[in-house]
């Protein structure tokens, strides 16, 4: 274990599209926009504000427009845009997101079963996207989905991972971001991995993204912290639902993730308890509880009264 | 980050104690023995099967004699009763368990709350029950309480609990457990603390006692592990709920800890799939939905099958 934990990490709050994308209770557009806005004034310093995909495929963020319109852009927040296509590439530069999130699998069927088109076609799709955002100035980041894992085919070979990497890297992408689409990945593995890519990929270019479905979310974190990532993706709350767990965790809890760096000395720039109040609003705004701990528990120092039969 | 997972870790299963002991639901003792004795044929060596305290404290662990009466004693476990004094050892001593675990808490406030004395009169006590249980043959263990965070007081000195540990091995203890009661603890702190604790005690008889109240639970098993620990307690379902938390999880979910080490290649000797059908059961038994991860999304390698349009 290292003994060093003096270097920040960058959290990205992805509650407002992978938290809200599967939730079967329509958020309105204010709500959602109320909700960005508070994570602005928590301190994030990056936000995936919303999706632009078929409106069919998933319902919960046929809004993107409208939210993106709606923000308040707060300076040195980074709002970004997650785009599977060339068509929502166009959406999300007319509503002028900030960076444009392309998504594709590591898993072959992973991406057919999501994309209805073959990795080679994602990837394919994405040059033109790329010559579309550049021009207009806009960042580009690319993500690696069920790079530790997928529910349909089980482990996914590291070199396939590694080659897609190769791929964005030759489309000239500010980032990348693995992302642990089904709560596959374990720590050992992770340790591994982000190792091996770091040879190829600045540290300040690789976000993780984890999912608790299996309880080894913030295991997972540390273990890449280790090996040397930096930024990570998180969601108030763990809002975001796995299709394929009903009733398991989703994403990474934003506020149990910073709790964990607050106590272990990792700075992070995140209003703990603005992130917690935050939080408890959630289970009135979607009518179901959230998996996140500390929004239960609160921190370490929100100390108990002793019963009075001692006090 | 280790390289090597290749010593096997001891699980202790403390769902019929520490799982059991705030739930509103009474559990049948016919239910309870069941429990135990599929615990057993899971492959736990080790399970605290009951508590003998007051029963006004703690009405749901009432029955401890006619559990332990019950239960089918398959050769190799040992079966362990917590108790906090005397009298709860007379008690486990005539239902014949295999171990005393006696308990205190590091911290003052909390050991006062609890059991209505200090620290020091437990430990005075304690040298009476070491002094019966070594005339029958019996084994002890001893728990420290609030080691890594106490609700009322906050942070919990270091050389409290390493006095502690000191005294527990003055008496001739087998082994001593470290509890984190509260889920408090930090992966850094876990690491520190199990380093310097294995300077004078061996890690087979070192157990860790970890909660998730915090999301923290798994993440301070890898780091005891890395620091040597090999030994840890944990929940089937990850029954066991803090009264200071509602709503917030419990202890260590054992299937998502043995899951945890299944995949990174750690031996425990567990039954996983029995373990999962085994905590599937508790919902019903007792009311609630349980926080374990695993019990609901299945292992990495259930896998699920591809849409009907894809496949």
């Amino acid at each position: 274990m290292i003994t060093d934990y003096s270097e920040r990490i960058v959290i990205q709050e992805v509650a407002p599209r992978d938290g809200l994308q599967i939730e079967p209770t329509w958020v309105d557009t204010a709500d959602k926009i109320r909700l960005i806005d508070q994570l602005s004034l928590a301190g994030f310093t990056r936000i995936e504000a919303g999706a632009f995909v078929s409106p069919k495929a998933i319902p919960a963020l046929r809004d993107g427009e409208a939210v993106f319109q709606g923000i308040t852009r707060r300076p040195g927040v980074v709002y970004v845009a997650l785009i599977p296509n060339l068509k929502g590439a166009q959406r999300a530069l007319y509503a002028k997101a900030d960076e444009l999130n392309l998504v594709l699998s590591a898993s072959q069927s992973h991406n057919l079963a999501n994309m209805r088109m073959t990795r080679e076609q994602s990837m394919t799709g994405f040059a033109e996207v790329v010559a579309l955002a550049k021009a207009q100035g806009t960042r580009l980041n690319g993500t690696v989905a069920t790079t530790f894992g997928c529910p349909f085919e089980g482990p996914i070979d590291e070199t396939v991972v590694l080659r897609l990497i190769d791929a964005y890297q030759a489309l000239g992408l500010q980032g990348v971001t693995l992302a642990d689409t089904t709560g596959m990945a374990n720590p050992r593995q992770v340790y591994r991995l982000v190792k091996q890519v770091l040879k190829q990929l600045p540290s300040a270019a690789l976000t993780l993204h984890f999912h608790n479905t299996r309880g080894l979310g913030l295991s997972n974190v540390l273990a890449a912290y280790e090996a040397g990532a930096r930024r990570f993706d998180a969601s108030l709350g763990g809002l975001g639902g796995c299709p394929f767990a009903p009733g398991a965790s989703g994403n990474i809890c934003t506020e149990d993730l910073v709790n964990l760096c607050d106590e272990m000395g990792i700075e992070t720039g995140i209003d703990l308890p603005h992130l917690i109040e935050l939080s408890r609003t959630l289970p009135a705004l979607l009518g179901h509880d959230m998996p996140g701990q500390v929004a239960k528990a609160g921190r370490n120092q929100d100390l108990h009264p002793l019963p009075s039969a001692v006090a």
